[in-house]
């Protein structure tokens, strides 16, 4: 597999938000084809579907080092199985629930909220009427057990639903427990190094939305 | 102001989804910006606040007629006021929250997770047990009051926060008592017209996420 996706010292360069975004798009909709048995894939079908042009498509694959064939197509199994590695979801992650008011407990209820590759296996909240009490089969822990369950979990992502108030606090508890990675939901900006961090914005999709319904295709 | 976000034939052409979504990017760093006093800012320091190019700024802007000034940049204040009209934001937003289970109570009693411009001014659910109680000043109501409450509050948008099975069903209703926009948290595509929909995917965050952890910058 070629990956034209280097710099100039050949070290791999990491792909903008907005392409990795498309990869989980591609993916998602990869998967819808699969399950009805569809073997290949156009860049033109793809970039149909999901309302992109073809050449976008096919800039962003061959971002990746996949060309397709020309008349045929991507073979979706193989693209899929690609875009996955890509992704870093060829396996399952593990991740701990931080704070269990309303939201978390929206996710940890709910896990069609994540997919299959995501696997809530610690809850933590510091709530002493909470701790202690089960869900979903996992026994609220308070914060302080957050860097010895971690380790002996080997869990890499947290989710954090804190509220904003106490978020930076607790996304240093987060890096001195040794995660790899924040799901941010609280609304505000965390300052921490040594972790990747992805806040969840709410108010850009509201913004998305209130575009839309005054500009109409 | 020339707008050059024009079509062929001159009508308004739909920026893409990316664009829109840097756009409230850099309104959140404008407006953090206007409250430290920094009336003029460059799309050098803009770019590099957010992790962007400077084309890529220059770029955006220019697609919605803005230019700046060589060596003194753009006005904060007018590309904040001119950003938020783009967006639909120089107005509020009336908001109904449909479905009241654990997310729904989550987004009402956090309204930090919706900016200043969203109102949430009513609830729908149609559990027995939920009926009727009060939260946060409103009473939760029975989807069979969707549409005359709609018409009566002139409510614009909703906010499904249903369970997947129930989402398609659920966003019929919302699009025949005559909302204009659906921001979907069921994880499942709705299949409606005459309606905008934008879906909250938490998947494609982690994977931004799994992204990110694998291939640190």
């Amino acid at each position: 597999m070629r990956s034209p996706r280097t710099g100039p010292d050949n070290s791999p360069r990491r792909a903008s938000k907005a392409v990795v975004a498309r990869l989980s798009l591609y993916l998602r909709h990869l998967e819808w084809c699969q399950r009805h048995n569809q073997t290949t894939i156009s860049s033109g079908i793809l970039a149909k579907a999901l309302n992109l042009s073809d050449a976008q498509v096919r800039k962003d694959l061959a971002g990746f080092g996949h060309f397709g064939t020309p008349g045929i197509g991507y073979p979706t199994s193989e693209l899929i199985g690609e875009i996955r590695r890509i992704l870093g979801i060829d396996r399952p992650w593990l991740v701990a629930l931080i704070g269990f008011g309303n939201l978390g407990q929206a996710l940890a209820r709910h896990q069609g909220f994540l997919a299959g590759d995501f696997q809530i296996v610690a809850i933590f909240d510091n709530d002493p009427k909470k701790l202690g009490s089960r869900e979903q089969g996992l026994v609220i822990q308070p914060l302080e057990e957050l860097s010895s369950t971690r380790a002996i979990r080997s869990i890499e992502l947290a989710i954090l639903c804190v509220p904003a108030e106490s978020a930076q606090d607790v996304a240093h508890a987060v890096v001195e427990a040794g995660f790899h990675g924040i799901l941010n939901f609280a609304p505000t900006a965390l300052n921490v190094e040594g972790i990747q961090v992805v806040d969840v914005d709410l108010t850009t999709y509201l913004e998305q939305l209130t575009y839309k319904v005054q500009s109409p295709v």
